[in-house]
């Protein structure tokens, strides 16, 4: 159920903080505060007044705040012991039923950061596939602590916006989802090929999963991925355009299914990739933006 | 050790046997009957001359010539009782060390072939992936009798002109090699890219095999395959473009690794696959021809 | 002022008459048969019903009703006595203000055509600029009878249709509008490419004419031709891509003004023609449908 | 009649100036004094010990020797006075065959460079046309006086390579001369497209003419441009692809004559410029280098 921004603009601070409370991990206080910013033009502006109380509060309680949070694949995670919200987010990804050795390899991770920063490592995972997430812990442990601190409150804002764009209605939502598109166009007939069948790969460090799956409209569009945040990672679409030249092939057909691997860096963007083909070569490039 | 065009015309019926009279396997009466039609103007000629023999051969001693043939990746195989042409033509392909299951679909083909036809299947193997010696063999067990003698004959014209060209020093040699080829040009800075370091893999039914690797030279060219005949199968070239564009990418960058997968289907020929590329698309084409 | 599809259902033969009886050029007889075929769910329904009219009406009648129509670029043009419709039409493309010599052209092609077939050459000049119209119409005179007499009538549909879509308010209005859209694309940002000038010419068999200009907007897109029919004939886009890049060019830069030609060729479709561009390439494609 | 490099490094004093002498305009001196360097490993190191000998030349003696420079396009030129190399090196862009309106517009930055700097405007016209000629001619004059003299011995160094080259047989030639080629290919197919009908067309600023037209070979090649110092300018080339498309263009095709239009600012490079092309779009990039 959804609040809407009027409702809350007019709640009393008992109320407030009962809507509110949980967005910040252990950490009503943060509501408890922004309470006295009312009334806020925008969700983003909402937003925007929490997390200035969480960058306005002393040292000691920002660092209490960090450590409130559970740990990424850790013990917590995998005895069940956390938050709603940061059990969804965690296992989403499959943070809470990691293998023997990928367990290993946070337990090892987190006791490095843990040592040097004394806080968790922190990070919107909704944004990021599990490679892109290692990648970020190990770099980030390479951080000096100031730098470390801003990039733990910047995630904070990251994961904390989707709680809060989740939970309300009204104006002025920030932006919290990216899209996936492609399009065929065939310039053999100068026209939009329908009914290419595209396959969706997260191309993982060890693994690749099919992610989507679709079939390009009498447009030639189709969307693979839409509605939440694109996670930062390594893709490959494939589309198997060898049936669409049968008629016309060499056997084997030169092209048959077309592969084209891309990284995703910005979760909130649109990445629209199009392929444009004839049976014998092909353009892609990235439009969207 | 290679003979000349100009020794065979001069030479008698006894020498010019003994140069040839293996090309054609357990079948020195090609080259007797062909003797005849000396002097050939060039190596095509000559060819064209003895496979003339095999066709105006009676139908009898056709088969009997297409019968003296191995099994493809059959107990032949297994137990080296090949000529050494045949030997070194299926080795190159490992169909002499084919695992258990795989020897055993081999051998459902050949039986059912044999048993349609009465002769062995032929292929010109220096000219096919296993698969698509595979793909081959399914299809033309459906052939029916004449489709079939006449598809086994014109393998027999590609196996028998590598053979010629491998033992003959002249004018007018049949074409029997193809080139891949490639051609990185980096449109942001309208110049051709030097080196992108490019690997060629078979992409196969069940594996992928790296074939191939080079760095693009000064021209921004690599040259993965030549010398020999193309495989008819499917490829993928893999340009690692990351390094390139490293400074002014975005983390990670868009495109890292490009995949381009192609299928061959004439030996023969030049397949000239350029990328044209930017840090955010690229075109790629079959030139060459 | 326009009319409802409700209000034309619900009226008396009178009514129906007064208020579609000029879409069809002096015949109002159109209008009286097709009365009868009320109610109408959809304006193309409408429309269908009436070229019904004209297609089953005897051939006197036909002819009777083809001769009514002006003569294009002709005397009766250039003394200005055509129907409303009609001079809207052809003063659009100029044809009643032409030179002497095109006035002769068109004098000769109207005598050599009303020679042969007895009634007026008739085009949708809406849908055509002025070389299309001259191609057309050396070509339909080489028409034997029939096949001409079913042109004229294909072209009576065009015009008929349009004027009745700007005479109604309705539901199921058939398409008479196209469209013609650029879009702009810098693939060494990876990002749509706002700012840039583009302006689009009319390209005649004498001269060319600049019929409009836009800039791209914050997508890179531009609209350049809408609302109304595009007329069949031969443009060129000219994208003034140099200052964009002037940072990085070399002087002068390879690219400055980039044209694109192309024809159209159906009036009711979208053009769309985007530049895929860098400093030192540019991909462009019909894309739209 | 050429001379060779070895004949020259054997020549006495008087036989190199006879040979030499007039390379540099009216300063035989240069020659004089480069005779002390001899042997010259290559004609490139023939030159540069000349242009060492003008950059060493005390500040009067080259300001002397640019003084005896012809006015571009002025009244020595009109009079046909000046030396052989410099009547054919401006009469080759009709710098004597000026329109009045031209031949003033020469005057008043004839004028306004001498007046400012006190010898002649002297540029490389082989490597220009006239467009960028002025161009420069404009640019230049803004110059403070030590830049403008050392753009004036740059282009001296221009100008005096062709005339070295021109005159001598020899290992080590400097590189004077640029090329113009295309490339067309027909992706429907994958094949190379002989047959298209290449115009190539300087596109000046008042006027444009055809510098050269020719027909892709069996490869799809053209060569438009070579054998002498690509001139600095806009340039257009037109591929007449519509009859190639034609069996199945809609009427009119969308692609009829394709435009590429292009600056050439290095005249000693290769400008490769492919045309990749279906019936509904191309691509266009520059290759060589």
């Amino acid at each position: 159920m959804t609040i809407t921004l009027d409702a809350l603009n007019a709640s009393d601070r008992a109320g407030f903080v009962a809507a509110l409370g949980d967005i910040f991990e252990h950490g009503p206080w943060v509501a408890e505060r922004a309470h006295a910013a009312r009334p806020f033009p925008t969700v983003t502006a909402l937003h925007e007044a929490m997390m200035q109380v969480v960058r306005a509060a002393p040292r000691d309680e920002q660092l209490a705040f960090l450590r409130g949070h559970p740990e990424l694949g850790g013990k917590v995670a995998r005895a069940g012991a956390m938050t709603d919200d940061s059990r969804a987010e965690q296992g989403g990804l499959g943070l809470d039923r990691l293998s023997d050795d990928e367990f290993a390899r946070f337990e090892r991770l987190n006791a490095a950061y843990a040592q040097k920063f004394g806080f968790p490592f922190i990070i919107g995972v909704r944004r990021h596939t599990r490679d892109s997430i290692l990648a970020r812990f190990e770099r980030r442990t390479r951080n000096d602590f100031e730098a470390e601190l801003a990039a733990a409150l910047s995630e904070i804002g990251h994961i904390t916006r989707l709680r809060l764009v989740a939970k309300m209605d009204g104006p002025g939502q920030p932006k919290t989802t990216g899209e996936l598109s492609t399009h065929v166009l065939d310039t053999t007939h100068g026209l939009p090929t329908a009914g290419i069948y595209v396959e969706l790969f997260e191309i993982g460090a060890s693994a690749r999963s099919c992610l989507a799956a679709a079939m390009t409209n009498d447009e030639g569009r189709a969307e693979l991925l839409a509605g939440a945040p694109l996670r930062i990672g390594a893709y490959e679409l494939q589309f198997h355009v060898g049936a669409h030249y049968a008629a016309r092939a060499t056997s084997p057909p030169y092209l048959d299914i077309v592969p084209v691997r891309f990284a995703i860096a910005e979760p909130e963007s649109h990445y629209h990739v199009p392929l444009i083909i004839t049976p014998w070569s092909y353009t892609t490039y990235r439009g969207g933006g």
